[in-house]
């Protein structure tokens, strides 16, 4: 990319204030003119879902911040349909880093993975960054993996309409992977509680343990040590199905 | 499938008092046992959310219908975690019918086509329903619709994984269509108010016309007046841009 000072965005759905968006800012900010605009309290889990139901609020908290009330997806569409001039348009979004894996099918609940996602529909590349880590979190090594995705992303592109979803391991990564997305194997865990007024609640756990054994996965690769690159996009259809599926058609009903 | 009275699970994202999902029980009461687990209130919107950051309450309407203070998604984790016995476990699930379309990208962000999604995740085969009418709605054709896609699916079957997410014209249909699925290209409408204290909020507006034009695609099968069904799975990996990133594989760091 052919700019002396790219406008990079940023987003996460752990908030404004979570240490990994702090560590991405770091990794980007030499990098070109950072925005962060980010969701005001934790929303994992949110997936790529949009508030339509009610009004939502932007705070500016300094030249460079803003956060909204909303999830991770309201704040890249405010971001680049409100918040920055159209003429400061970000050549790039970076989501992250999460506080945990996106491996798998779990890309499908995650706000940081729908922040990339949603700049990617809007037409700017979108890169989303977790580190595999549910405890001992520390984010050294994944600022510097951050950095260096960005800046290779900046430099040389990636494919239009596509969005990088960036698993890094725990520790010292052996190298890169481009990898396609695994599925997992693990069940919700809901565990059920009384309240003090003596009634029952439940809360779902998240169970991040249990993949299909499959080579060239986004698991296979953390697996192994090294950083996991899959390029993702907004397309579910399942195009093997399509073919089997040809009887369906008709023309009366 | 060789069952005489298949268990079918219905959920949706407007809400159990939404006219579309008293639609589809009307539709497919008749094709087996039905359960409805839905959102207590509107989840429009929701995507694959799940609620992890506070307790969901399960509350329980009759024999056969529950509520839950959460998104589609915690439904259909809590109906085949929690509310239904293991025993009981449905054969399918359907959502819907939604109150609005479900095409192109826009699935992504589809509490509806959610719902549906985590059925397969879990192993149970799902289908959502959505009518494509922004007003007047009459779910008259819709319901005959459902009914005969639901019992086509517990029929004959789909290809594991897969969910269909259905999208049903206004008025009479001429067929069905297996289609992939499009990509818009509106972008979100956002409009800015002043509330009674004089502050500003914004609310997102949905966009839903203008679409790449692009033989096969649900839009075109909408816009011709068939029923348009895209198989989709859970996995957005972009597998051409797989090979096209091939030079960031490496073994060093």
């Amino acid at each position: 990319m052919d700019v002396e000072r790219p406008r990079i965005l940023i987003t996460n759905d752990d908030g404004i204030h979570a240490e990994g968006i702090i560590a991405l800012e770091e990794a980007v900010r030499e990098l070109g003119e950072v925005y962060v605009v980010a969701p005001v309290s934790e929303q994992s889990g949110a997936a790529h879902s949009l508030t339509l139901g009610r009004p939502l609020r932007i705070r500016q908290v300094d030249e460079r911040h803003w956060t909204v009330d909303g999830t991770p997806t309201d704040c890249v569409t405010l971001a680049l349909n409100r918040i920055l001039p159209p003429e400061e348009r970000p050549h790039i979004c970076v989501s992250g880093i999460n506080h945990g894996a996106n491996l798998g099918d779990d890309a499908t609940y995650s706000g940081t993975v729908a922040g990339a996602l949603e700049a990617t529909i809007l037409g700017v590349p979108g890169l989303a960054f977790s580190l595999v880590a549910n405890r001992d979190q520390n984010f050294t090594e994944s600022i510097k993996v951050a950095r260096s995705v960005t800046q290779k992303a900046l430099a040389e592109g990636i494919p239009e309409g596509t969005l990088l979803n960036v698993n890094i391991p725990k520790g010292l990564p052996k190298g890169i992977r481009i990898t396609k997305q695994g599925f997992k194997t693990a069940r919700p865990v809901i565990s059920e509680h009384i309240d003090p007024r003596g009634k029952l609640y439940y809360w779902i756990g998240e169970e991040r343990v249990g993949f299909r054994a499959e080579g060239g996965t986004d698991f296979e690769a953390i697996d192994e040590g090294y950083v996991s690159v899959t390029p993702m996009r907004s397309d579910l259809t399942d195009h093997g199905a399509i073919e089997e599926l040809g009887g369906w058609n008709s023309d009366s009903f």
